[in-house]
Formats: structure tokens, C-alpha cells, sequence
């Protein structure tokens, strides 16, 4: 399907080659397929991107011939046969000598056929992260698209709230969540909607089942869309009913955390800050061990992007970024809580895209 | 949640560990999701297992912590940080030296992490498939999971046929499938739902997207459920109105080399005489070079498995494998036609699981 490439791609193409000297690179070859959506526009299942300074050259298989010359502003290659046979043979008879390669995107059996192969001369240079630095600020195209993303999420929570109630199956309102993002122009879910119930929400990636959702219990629905490429992320509390007194007061402290963090972003401020404003406040409520994950995470293209919202994570937030907060205390045996929004970074602070009301929702 | 370990699993690690001398391993480091799936019953994203010949122990992060104790049939370790950093940890106190580990199934980077740290006298040996070719004979209860999928994949498909009609969007579409598979009891899609009308059908890969599906076209439907964690994978031609008598020409030839294809199937004959029954139907028809994918593929706990039942592929067929039979023919500017079964080998033939009829369905 044809879609609007990007006006991000070019440049971004240029960014990589500005920084081909320092590394003395000729050429880099890009494996990961979101970073080969993010240069070129192509969304197939397997693929190759070979960058020169002089050009690039999509490497794919004849599955994806027709959709490949539709989608990538680029020359097409379309080969039988592993891509890095035919990534050597390009190497040899451009005489490339250093060849950058995407360490933590490409499969060691990858690696070691592209090495084993490699003309004489030639080597490969690991390096990390350079196509997931430039996705992390996003274009105003981009983060147009995960606006869009974010209100289909919203709105196909909304649509489904009339259906949850006691004795509907954790599966059943996943399967209507993700329909409902669909009906309203997702092309599908994120990823796996978690639905989870009672005891289950203390684990914080609870896989939905057969389990009838029970009245006098929490649930949390942690659901995102993916449209037009790009995700969105969020996390809500329901009750059916009543719940106790010590859940309503993790419910409490989680949620003063998740306003803190927002509250930290900011142009300038480094994501480790972010997390440590949030952790302080599930430590100061006696809930520290209880937190057992980072407070967020980019998102984009992928549902797990770059920076981390973690402690140790020292990334500058700029704006143009778009992160989850989502911290969270779970306890076994009782449950947990998690609330997060998508949140758009700013020179000034941030905007919340996510427009559902976080309060714990009573259904 | 909870789910019935699979019988196959501690003959599993027995079967892996009785190769350890050949190779003179004193480990395995399994690091594919599936494989780990396979051989613990873990259904988690982020994980690691580590199989010596005195027992096995499976990493995890925190968020897993409740998780992997009520899946994992064995020791769980959780640990902050890179798994791999645990495993390096773990080989230094076992006092190992030959450490095999799953080439086409671990990042460059965590093998370079993993080999960075490494203690000294100690060394990692590539192996692989070792997992992937216990995978390829299911047990009777992997197979009953299967059966279970290709009903329900098919029942999907039937519940949605009243609603697929002249202007309806393939989008809408994809989510009414993917919505029914849920309600009849997969826990989600076992890959993206392709829908494609008309000469969009000449693409193998589709994405399904806002275009609506007119009178007179051809329509493609490639959907595959996945439940209690098993696939299935079936694909099925409809016509709103008539079409040409060209298409209805390739029609005739794909179905044809599809039973053929199946025809061939049976315990002893290698996938590559398989493929090349189903090929030369299509040869013989003028249509050779409009088949550009193999005929098929093994399934289970993944949606692509070994065998691969392409030309190359000299792997014997065993009973109780599950494969895709598969051919298609593809004309750019007209369109295309795929019809595909999930089939399961036996000692005298094969047993197609898919109920549904692979007549050109008119709607």
C-alpha cells in the first residue's frame, strides 16, 4: 500500500553519512526493519538498506517486489536467497572497504555470514543505535501520526467501556479493544493488550485469559494502536464495584507519581531525572520495591524506542520527543496499579497527548 | 496464567543434552522466546535458559517474577539488568568452559556482551536448529493445540463471510476476522491478517488498508489464529461478482498444484519433492515464474517453522510434523491467487486439518 514517505527521510539519510568520517565508514548497512521504514518508507517483512555516501540500495526478497518499488523512495534490489549474499557481492563490486553494521539489530548467524563471505580487504564495523538516535526527536509528520494513533487508542477504550462488566472473560475485552482500535483506524494493536483482573494486576505484563472479570476488583487495561505506523501507549485502573482500602491507597500514591513525572519533563532534563522524580514518590509512600520497571520509554514507530525512562538512562530529553510515564507498585498476592499516558516532549514542559481521564475509572 | 506444561518438555532438555558430547558443550544458552516456550512452558519477552546436563535454570526480569514461577517448570532467576551479564555470572561459578549457544537466534551484541565478559578458559560455540528440530514432530497434545487453532481460524473466517460485501473496507475486514478469531478462543492473530482485492492480490504480503473491496474483483484472504500459543495458517480466493477467465484460469491452476502439493505429502518424501510437485503444476500452466515463494512452511509455536518446504530443502518429512501447503501465482497489473492448508504429516500420506472448502468462494 502506498504511503506518504516521510519528510524525515532524506535527512536522515544525510545524518547517517555526515557521520560515516569519524568512523572512517565507506558504507553501513541497515538491518533493523523500523529503521528501514524510518529511511526508506518500505513496511515488508525482510529487508536490507545499504547506505553510501553517493546513494542507498534496498536489498528484498521477490515477495516484495511490486510493493517495494510502490513504497521506497529509493532503488530496489529484489534477490533470492539470503540479502547478505547479495549485501556481499554489492560490498565487492563497490569495493567498499569499512562496512558499519547495526550490532544490535542483526542476528550473530547474520553477522558471521556476511563476515564469512566478506571480500578480501574488507571489514565490518559494529555500531549501535545511530538510526534510534535520530527517530527519537520526531518530525512534525511523525508525531502528527502518533497524535491520530493516541486518540484512536482513546477512543476505542471508550467504545469498549460499555462492555466491560462482572462475568465477561479478560480475553473477550481484549478482543474488543483491539477491534474497536481498528474501527476507528488503527491498522492493528501495538502490541498484546494486557487485561488483567483481581490478584493478576501485580503482574505488571499479565497476559489476558479465560478468567471472568469478578466484581469488587481492580483491573487494568495497558492498550496501544499502531496507525499509520506509529504507536501509542496507555495504561488505566477500573473498578467494578468496591475495592479495599490499601489498593486505593497504592492507587493514590501511584498516581501522585505518574503526575510528578509529567510534571519533571522537559526539554533539557535527562531521563534518569524523569525517573528518579517518579521513584521517589512510590519510595516515600513505602512502595519502592514495588516498582519493579523503568517509568517509560520512547515510542514511535515501535512501542520501544529510545531514551529509556530510567534510572541509569542519561539521555537529554528534547523536544520533539515522545515518552511514556508509566510508573507502577505492584504487590503479590494483592495487585497492582500502573497509570501511563503518552507525552510529548516540550522546550517548556510537555503535553500530555492522551486525552482519557486517569482517575480510577468505576464501571 | 497458568498452562498444562507440555509433555514433550523435560524429554526435550534430555534430547538436547544427550548432543552435548558430540560438541563437547557443557551448556546451551537458549535464547529464542519460543524455544524457551517450547522446553518451559514460559510465555514471557525477555528471557534466557541455561541447560547443563545436571538441570536447567531460566533467567528473567522482575516484571516476570511472578510469571515464570507459575509457568516455569524448573529454577527461575530474576535478575536487574542484561540477562546476559546473569549468564556470564552463572558459567563463572559452574566452573564451564564450552558454552553453546543459538546463532540464529541471538543479537550480534548479546553474543559480543556475552563474549566480552567471559570468564577466562571459557569459550561460546555457535550451534544451530538444535530446538527448531525438536519442534519440527509435534506431540499428540501440540497437535491436538494445532487442530484446536485450524478450527478456530476456520470458524473465524465463516462467522465473517455475512459482513465481507461490495464496499466494505479491507481493513474492516482484517479486524471482523481478527475480532471472530478472539471470540472463538485464539488469543490473538498468529500473524498480520492480509486482505487484498483485486490487482492488489498479485502482491503476496498485502497490508490490508482503507481501499474498499468492490464488485467484480478477486479477494484474498491470508488469516492464521494463534491459540494456547499454536498456529494456524490458511488462505482462501472469493469473488464479489464474477471475474475474468483469466483469473479464473490461475485459479484453477494454483488449486490444482495445491493438491498436488498435497498429494505428495507423506512420511519419508523431503520437503524440496513436495515444493517441486506443487511447482511444476504451475510450471506446466505457463505459471512458473509467477510462483515466487516456496510452497510452504512448517508451524507451532511460531508461524514460520522448519521445514521450509521450498526447492532447497532436503529435510525427510516425518509423521507429526504440521506444514502449510501454500503455491500461489502472481501477475502484476491483474492480480493473484494463493490457496493454502494447514496439513499434518503421517506415516501414509497426510491429513489436511482445514475444513474449510478452497472453492473460489462467490459472496
Amino acid at each position: 500500500m502506498k504511503r506518504p514517505p516521510l519528510r524525515a527521510v532524506p535527512e536522515g539519510v544525510r545524518l547517517l553519512v555526515e557521520r560515516f568520517p569519524e568512523w572512517k565508514l565507506d558504507a553501513l548497512l541497515v538491518s533493523a526493519l523500523p529503521n528501514i521504514r524510518y529511511l526508506t518508507g518500505f513496511t515488508g517483512s525482510n529487508a536490507l538498506l545499504a547506505i553510501t555516501p553517493g546513494g542507498v540500495l534496498l536489498f528484498t526478497d521477490p515477495r516484495y517486489d511490486i510493493q517495494a518499488r510502490e513504497q521506497a523512495g529509493c532503488p530496489v534490489k529484489v534477490v533470492r536467497g539470503p540479502l547478505t549474499a547479495a549485501a556481499n557481492a554489492w560490498i565487492a563490486r563497490q569495493r567498499l572497504k569499512r562496512v558499519g553494521f547495526e550490532k544490535s539489530r542483526l542476528l550473530y548467524s547474520d553477522y558471521a555470514a556476511l563476515k564469512e563471505a566478506l571480500p578480501l580487504g574488507a571489514s565490518l564495523i559494529a555500531v549501535a543505535g545511530w538510526v534510534e538516535q535520530l527517530r527519537m526527536v520526531k518530525s512534525e509528520e511523525e508525531i502528527g501520526r502518533i497524535r491520530q494513533s493516541v486518540l484512536t487508542n482513546s477512543a476505542a477504550l471508550a467504545a469498549s467501556l460499555p462492555r466491560i462488566r462482572a462475568g465477561i472473560s479478560e480475553n473477550d475485552v481484549a478482543a474488543e479493544l483491539e477491534y474497536q482500535m481498528r474501527l476507528h483506524g488503527a491498522e492493528k494493536a501495538a502490541f498484546d493488550t494486557i487485561v488483567a483482573a483481581g490478584e493478576r494486576t501485580a503482574l505488571p505484563h499479565a497476559e489476558p485469559g479465560p478468567r471472568l472479570i469478578e466484581a469488587n476488583q481492580l483491573l487494568l487495561i495497558d492498550m496501544g494502536a499502531s496507525q499509520a505506523g506509529y504507536a501509542s501507549d496507555m495504561t488505566r485502573m477500573f473498578v467494578l464495584g468496591k475495592i479495599g482500602g490499601r489498593l486505593r491507597g497504592i492507587f493514590n500514591a501511584v498516581r501522585k507519581a505518574q503526575l510528578a513525572g509529567i510534571d519533571s519533563v522537559r526539554a533539557g532534563v535527562t531521563a534518569g531525572q524523569v525517573d528518579r522524580r517518579a521513584r521517589q514518590v512510590l519510595q516515600s509512600e513505602g512502595l519502592g520495591k514495588a516498582f519493579v520497571h523503568s517509568t517509560g520509554h520512547g515510542l514511535g514507530l515501535e512501542i520501544h524506542e529510545a531514551p529509556r525512562i530510567g534510572k541509569k538512562d542519561k539521555t537529554a530529553l528534547r523536544a520533539g520527543m515522545v515518552i511514556t510515564i508509566e510508573p507502577g507498585a505492584y504487590i503479590d498476592g494483592l495487585g497492582g496499579v500502573r497509570i501511563e499516558d503518552t507525552v510529548l516532549v516540550t522546550s517548556t514542559g510537555c503535553e500530555v497527548l492522551t486525552p482519557t481521564p486517569k482517575e480510577l475509572i468505576s464501571l
